[in-house]
């Protein structure tokens, strides 16, 4: 069997922009991944959690935003992100049954993280995509628990594939799991007076005709594809350039759109979101103090960088996710 | 103490519509509502839930439709209603930090009700509004199993004001809770050959100040009141109209503009959303024969009549959930 | 015949907010209006111009934002205005088949006052109801010069009903037209150091049961009203408070409930809108100078003053145009 | 220079799905296509009309939906087909500064045709994409009547590139234009009893680094590209399948997504947009009879094959737009 490498051990990436030191989505200074992975008992399942800083996100919030690629999903917390433009949990992701878990380990978290805060409501924020070709989904493995646990491991080290969330997953019919990737924008190319990272984690789960860079990999698979369950992509983007909700809205838009230059239409039953946020302190949302205060701004022309920067990192993650699977179960990982 | 009375009991209430026999979402054919009530040991809060028809509702699926007034609510499930327009599980309603276990509670269900189905994806519809001042709301009173006992408990008549998840709910600073109410289209207006009904339940638990049509109750309530948390307003909208997702969410939107003109203008920090479903069986969606099929289409321009009925049934429905409550910890009721 | 009297010489208004020194949008500090009548020869109809501020608003932009409570509108622009968060040209008002007339007026204008710029995109935004019932609307009475001549005759007194766009409306089957109106949010509720405005400025033309603050104008009024025009409400939302396009996108819908609170559903055919932007110069976009800038942001839970501020001046405004009509053909005026 | 073929003449195209008999948006039947060229005298521009059937469309409207992949456009209509989920008159495309005359065109043709019906609201559907690389676009060389020759000409052959609205957008920096393609989503696989066929029609005007199936064309191509006008892709879906409003959304999303699949992230001044609608008779909606009537319904799960035959359609239609275009300007030519 294939050792499991990253893409970019492969083969050439193409695209204009280069990754960040770790390629992954914790190049964002302050961003760090935690995972738990529940295997045995029928059990491929467990949680990612993405934390967007390392002080507490419920007082000190970060702005976000929601796009749907195609929104056959159980995502929780959806509304309340897209209303406020910002989070105040972690972003958790699990498999689909196990989102109230999720949820309820995040708020559980939460409240008793409240610093002297007397939190009586809590926005959950979680994703999912469904593992039940591997996991004995219905057995409901995942606990509330499993979430301090997830986010107690978080750190800048990101393991790939059947991991975590992605312990379970498949795409184009292979073993797929958790992805990452970054991208950094230039300032020589942005006239600021400094870089800035884009990153990528995602949980890869969905159908389609695999294409790596133009390589057609399944050019004779058959149209009856459609008859199996074809899952879904839950992903996350974080950056370090400071964006207003809108802007992030339009960045999660891009990292769909990279996740189907892949191969994918964005199927019906596929629950193809992605969450972006902004963990610049300089956009930094207080929960304490109320006054009017002062942020950054990036003007809508530079977008373009991050836009295209974004769709490069949610490709290169796809691929990653599918190359740094081992089997689980009957699914096959794919060769290059 | 003043006794509980519907509102139409106390005083005229002004409209171009008629409500239906029951003057209840109810009164829509098929559907029906069922209530747990929890009390004790802290506990003011509870869970409602709505029947769409007496069928398997994922097997036979109703169009639906979301509108997010204002989206402050960590509501389930809304993602997937607004990409597929249909519902395939029943509606509960609770309290905010117990939309996981309503969740979880209605994944079950529907597992063991599955008839014989390999089900694998479930898509819990749940609202909520946060019932904390007079329910130890932390606590996580609600269990997964009183979504099955309020499914059980399912029947045309529904208790209102201080029951199921407005048992701890508040409105303008008042008791408030559940409240339902309806209005018939009438054939002669609309030229169909039949009356059409369109019902309205929600919980009630927002801030603002309380016009009781026309009559200002609260006409020198201080601005200091931005300070109390001001909750949130959940909406299930129901008719036996032909209409599709489109129409039906141009209704809800209709619903939550009825229960602002009782005072509010859906505030920061509220939940204000309603959730919109035509229980009529000539546009039902088989989950199994995938066959183009022929269904009733509702013309646009027959909208106005609805779009007014409810507009009337959703602010009758939030003056019900105030006259209708019992006084609850120390949240006084509205007195007439 | 009654004077055109504003509502609040006629009778008391309630509400928890007191209006700027001229109750008109153009309280809002470098906001001003400017409009064109258009009589004789079959036509009663115009144009109304809203300038942001009095520089160059393509090269300074406000961020903007657009909620559509009813879609039935042929409103230029607003895709473009809801993708980027900000408007490019002034706002005009016009009737609806003179959209064109009008985006067109708008873009030559622009061109003309590019001030060395070598413009080539232009995104028009223009709103629009429908006076056919006392204009003779396909005659296109509307010409593209008439825009500047709007924008020459800009200033901060502001006409109100029967003139300019609002020259041939209709609100509830009575003469409608033009209606202003504003709130101050007071520096002591806030906390902020300063007091802030808010103002609204609408074209009345919509149907519905009108009621004057609560008491019902029309009881007894008919359901085949349905069978008449019923007209839209275009509505532009000014502040100068420093609010980001989400949080205007917010304040635009509760403009919208506002206007709905004098009696209306949102009709199938009415193209209730509304536009909303901060003048705020510590919000401002620079056209040429793209680098990260620091703006002011507001805190979600201010928002609160300033729906509820937005919506008692939406309201109000509606009733100006109705108390300041005068009659125009067969129309009728409110006699309170 | 090369002959002008289109892309399938060149090279084998990929794909799980065949193209219709004109592999044209015509293939939909009763759907055709009708243009303007507009050249000399600074002019490089002109008028494309998409006429839905060969009735009255304002009278027998088709359902529709739109979908802003990116919305920095001018594109007018767009709000009203959302609202109601239909057109009520063709779809027109023009330059970015025309739109106001393509749209009065519209108003006045269908006021024209009229039919005995008193029009006096009419919503214009119109796209664009900025041209003024190679047109002198603020000469405003499109009138209102180049609409009405426009749909004169109308007929199934479809002429690709440098035409009619195409006659001066560029491409990945190359002279690009009109290009259609279609799918034809066989019985076999859908299980349903007849075929159906899906086409686009799209103004590919838009930036990025251009992939032809796999193959990079301009692997070298430098960032500062962001500097340039980068323009827009209007594009336009029929099919013949019976979809509603909410489908036709999802199916719109998909084209975009297909064009963005030849190497575009869809940038921030980029007017990436698709309008979709069905020409199938049995989803036909009448202006003149209310009654609720019986039309077809696709059932979600069948909308997997349309949303791959669409993408494949879309991506092709771009390659068609470049291989079909002859130089104008200094706008050079794909070379393959």
């Amino acid at each position: 069997m294939r050792e499991p490498k990253r893409i970019r051990e492969i083969m050439e990436v193409p695209g204009r922009f280069q990754p960040g030191p770790l390629n992954s989505i914790t190049d964002i200074p302050g961003v760090t991944v935690g995972q738990v992975t529940l295997t045995g008992g029928g059990a491929n399942t467990g949680v990612t959690v993405i934390k967007q800083h390392q002080g507490n996100v419920f007082t000190e919030r970060v702005p976000a935003a929601v796009y749907s690629g195609n929104g056959h999903t159980k995502a929780a917390g959806t509304l309340q992100i897209e209303e406020l433009g910002e989070l105040e949990t972690y972003i958790a992701m699990t498999n689909t049954l196990s989102v109230p878990a999720a949820a309820e380990g995040l708020i559980r978290w939460q409240l008793a993280d409240a610093a002297g805060l007397d939190l009586v409501s809590i926005n959950a924020c979680v994703m999912e995509t469904n593992d039940c070709h591997v996991n004995d989904i219905c057995a409901f493995h995942v606990k509330p628990g499993h979430v301090a646990e997830a986010i107690a491991a978080a750190g800048e080290t990101v393991e790939e594939g059947a991991v975590g969330a992605g312990r379970g997953t498949m795409a184009f019919g292979l073993k797929a799991g958790i992805g990452t990737s970054s991208r950094v924008v230039r300032s020589k190319n942005t006239g600021e007076d400094r870089d800035f990272t884009v990153g990528v984690l995602l949980q890869a789960n969905f159908g389609g005709v695999l294409n790596v860079y133009g390589r057609l990999m399944q050019p004779d698979k058959p149209l009856r594809e459609y008859d199996l369950p074809r899952g879904s992509c839950s992903i996350a983007v974080a950056t370090d350039a400071p964006m207003d909700p809108l802007q992030l809205r339009r960045l999660a838009k891009r990292a769909v759109i990279g996740m189907a230059m892949t191969g994918s239409p964005l199927y019906n039953t596929s629950g193809d979101i992605a969450i972006a946020f902004s963990a610049a302190p300089t956009v930094r949302r207080s929960y304490t103090d109320r006054r009017i205060h002062s942020i950054d701004a990036l003007h809508n022309d530079r977008l373009d960088y991050f836009f295209e920067a974004v769709c490069e990192a949610a490709r290169e993650a796809v691929y990653n996710s599918l190359t740094m699977a081992v089997p689980v179960g009957d699914a096959a990982v794919l060769e290059l």
